[in-house]
């Protein structure tokens, strides 16, 4: 059944293997009137890029997109944006040694199981290159969610056993730092446990967070739609996601009401609370706090050592997994993050304007 | 926007306030010819109805349900299953005094600054007696998994910090437990942790889990209803869950490829892995590996003791929250996991009968 | 499949069988704030009410609705609105002659064709009995398009050969007379056509027509869900409609582009048309003139005189169906027409909110 | 709100405009399995095409598709099926003169009613050229459905005054013809027909019908997804389509009961009927005869004579409109009509492989 849309009022469908022509992305839904380039793109599928090479996949893939529709005179029309990116560096052939093996921690298995057969070359549409699609989607987001002052970014919150500073968060260590860690000290550590990693022909994983700050009160739709259950499906759906926290996430377990309550206090810009555990949402909807999103990635699945597993015969065999790949994926996965939270919380501000009878009288009335 | 509907192909819809008349679910796209009756649906009702006075509100509700349509001599029609509670212990003059205050923890914030106003009676549609219409359809989609060989059951796997044994794992333990833990030592330790909390006018959280075993391999549609993604959904949907966990969960951050990919072996029954850290899902398909799901739930808000919040005027005042409330909520959620984790891998699974030609063929063909 | 949910902002749901318990409506997405009681509905449930008994059927049903979720204090929360109709004249053993025979004319072959098998009882779901969920649905969302100033109103066209005279136009006729046309002399003359089917043990179809006005010029979503298409998948979504026309409709085919061309022309209510052969909409969105939807509705299939047919062994048989049976139903769906129109009209307008990003903008600056 | 895509299981997205680089459609959750190529394709684009120069537009476009995802080694994966036509004759420039210019039976005043502006070039998004999006769906569609044994034939019926003979069917004169009518007569009268009005500066409409043969008895998902429904829905989505007719269509307000019921019959395929009135339709599900849809086009509005319109200033003007323009469009939307309706069949047909717990056990427990 059709799986690869996402959103209701702005939906986005993506389409695309690794190793074919092309992949996309097409946004059915965008508000007209939003000025909107290639530039506006291009930044963000730069930040998913492989760059530094003790984090990343030698894979040479410009990426460069092209908008394809959507958009006339340099302004978004309100009819479908179609971006489109070709592949260039594709090097099927590298893959004709997994043809017939599932790799462990791979979807090989699972997508021979579901459709009978794949485009097993660089795993087809399993493969991480699927979420460049999500990146143009998320850009776009992030630029219509910047007309109402909304900002939404992510970073790296450890790797493996490195946790990162958040006192010493700066932006543009953030952008800077090949790990996409915050301060400068933990990236040093955590680019050393990496090699170390890659030295032993191992991978790791870690843990990212978004902070989505301006976003009013009131944003999300119970009860099935709660804002942190979309988000919790959008950010679940990145490959290699484990798990998904808001606000204090696991740690509420252990925690007591009268700790883990956010206690309300009047302010000049209104209802403000003291404290932030509820990670800016009570009940599924936002409460115009800082939306607080972690995810936990589990480390990159293909790694040189030997394993065993299975062919599609059913044999057991012995696999190394050679090639291009990244030790871990979270530095470049920081901005995949970023766009499935910007596209879930536009859709739900979208959503949001029909809440109340005043909203509706107010747009048509004053037309 | 409409927000009360869940799945694409079995198709819930719940409706009802805590103290309204009446509560209920649609159940939509259910197949036809199932055996079904409200004697299938009462006991999942009656595991989340209050029952040890140490863990539960006070609150008498017979929760007894009636289904007015979709069921004919005995089995399902094909057509939509309207359930219904009639609510009868409500209380509403209880209510009075949190009309205008915003508690905290609470929705009543956010659904006032979405909506303008809202039915604070025992916090309306926010209210965890929402859940019992989840319960109804979890009941139903339980019962046709039934007919796959398909079970999901759920337990709380710890209470603040008193974890339980899984070692000494038993199902029933987990239905006779007032804790839905299962194991009888643990049970014990988490009374009286509960107790404590109850004696300083405090609240707690906790673990809870569910296995759902016997889905076979290929089921889930990526990229967006990645069967983990609409997991997620689903569980974070579930009023104070935090966070959601697929398998290894949060772990995967620390761990490392080598030891985190659990490695294929064929064995009589096919396909088998020598480990489940995926928790029985990879590029998120099933791999026919036990699905193991986990989620985290805060403290109950409604606490004894006194608090700072803010009235609707914007007044900073002081409350204390009496009446009846739940000191953990987690042995009561169990089954409303499992009711959400049911009602999604029955949607992936129908959904799943589409993604060959050949099944396509098989059921036309064959007719 | 789901099949029983309509509308995408703006969603409503039905359920029930002509024997079961009870029939009713979910409205999801409903705006908060907008006063509604079970007074709002009723006039409209009674209009579909059988009432002279020259056009319908002597089936004796008090439609009374009742209100379970969704309104507190007078108004609507923006929370799923839930209304029930128990159903109490149920006859049920009037059917137990035609419960293995397939009716002409009627979905019970197609039901078991589908399902395996059917409640027969009355039709089950395919019964017309089905519509008054819809009507509940209708009359909410008239209640909220009354807000905007915007205005459904169905007739019959015709019923046989008998045509309205339209310049007699008068809404308090269609409301007075038994066949629901607006003028008194067609009124007279359709009544006796209908008493002669009668005496012939016959059944006749005939035209009903619904005009829209008040909406403004902007509303639909192209390409698929543009207006025209979603107010064409409504109207055939109701039983016995076998064609839907908007506007000219049908006789576009025959007239030529100088003529079927509606001419823009200025004046001090803005942009206007000096005709309304497009029926309110160009390039499936409205464009401000009245919006015109016709449906033809074939006879009634339920007629007295024998009729050759098979019953559920494949068996060739007669059949004569006698019991309750309107003669026409046209008078009777008028105010289905309305209520599914409206229901479109409103989901359309709430989705028409997102079409601009200065919409967007003024929502969530202004709040 | 997102608009452009179309079926819930089977589900196509289309983009582009009219004078933009490209157009496309995007087909998410066919089958995996099905042998596809652009070879399917091209024909089905070739009939859209403006070929004889009597009925069309001297808009030269080679219309060449090009698959970038979802085949595989000459096969459907079962992922997103991503299809590009790139424009090449855009003369843009044609344009500027209707740039402010709202042109009589257009969007363009509908189009900035909704959005604020406009991509004017050819009618952007609203133009004709949106349908090749949709025939390429058809075409993998038809593809699809021919593993069934199901056969999806559209025609002219009539144009203007001149109405086929369809007692002399052949589908090659369908195909051969310039008109696509199904008889050479009619068809060199409604060239002449259509000459005269090239000549006159006019244009003239038609009606076009398709006849879709082998489809199981059990098809469409009542009460909003009836068959009929979601045709009627597909159908009156094609640009200039005003009505929708299924079987004897508006033929039916006219007849009697005792004639327009299709009496049933045992045979030795089964249940069949004695007449085909209900257009292979019974209660929203197919009913095993062929299914038969008809649509009513307008005239092309585009006519070189002086009509009376208003710019987007508000003032009154005269207008001719130049250019490349077709007299009539039914000829060219013949393909179009046969994919809506055969996209419209497999949604329906995938959904319908759920309506019985029979299927689902079958499916999974032969796995």
């Amino acid at each position: 059944m059709a799986g690869s849309s996402f959103g209701k009022i702005f939906r986005i469908t993506t389409w695309g293997e690794s190793h074919g022509p092309a992949l996309g992305c097409v946004i059915d839904g965008c508000p007209a009137g939003v000025e909107l380039s290639e530039a506006d793109i291009q930044p963000f599928l730069d930040r998913r890029k492989p760059g530094n090479p003790a984090v990343a996949t030698a894979r040479k893939e410009s990426d460069t997109c092209e908008i394809l529709s959507g958009v006339f005179e340099g302004k978004t029309t309100g009819t479908p944006i179609s971006v489109i990116i070709r592949n260039s560096d594709q090097h099927s052939g590298d893959y004709d040694n997994i043809k017939d093996v599932y790799r462990p921690g791979h979807a090989d298995y699972t997508f021979d199981a579901k459709y009978g057969f794949r485009d097993y070359r660089g795993g087809g549409r399993s493969s991480g290159r699927e979420t460049a699609a999500r990146v143009i989607a998320g850009a776009v987001a992030i630029k219509v969610l910047g007309r109402l002052g909304i900002k939404v970014e992510a970073y790296t919150r450890s790797i493996g056993p490195v946790e990162a500073d958040l006192s010493e968060y700066s932006r543009s260590a953030v952008l800077a730092n090949a790990t996409a860690m915050p301060d400068i000290d933990a990236n040093a550590r955590a680019l050393e446990y990496i090699a170390d990693m890659k030295n032993k022909s191992d991978s790791c994983g870690g843990v990212m967070e978004c902070i989505i700050s301006g976003v009013p009160a009131g944003i999300g739709d119970p009860v099935f739609d709660k804002l942190d259950a979309t988000l919790a499906q959008a950010v679940m759906s990145i490959g290699a996601v484990k798990a998904v926290e808001i606000g204090d996430g696991c740690k509420v377990a252990k925690s007591v009401g009268s700790k883990n309550n956010d206690q309300f206090r009047s302010s000049k810009d209104g209802v403000v609370k003291k404290s932030n555990h509820s990670g800016g949402i009570l009940g599924g909807i936002s409460d115009s706090s800082d939306i607080i999103v972690r995810a936990s990635v589990k480390p990159t699945p293909s790694i040189a050592r030997s394993q065993k597993t299975v062919d599609n015969k059913g044999e057991n065999i012995d696999i190394e997994i050679t090639g291009r790949h990244d030790p871990v994926i979270v530095p470049r996965a920081v901005v995949v993050l970023e766009s499935m939270c910007a596209v879930t919380i536009l859709d739900a501000l979208m959503s949001g304007m029909t809440s109340r009878i005043d909203n509706l009288v107010s747009i048509y009335k004053n037309q």
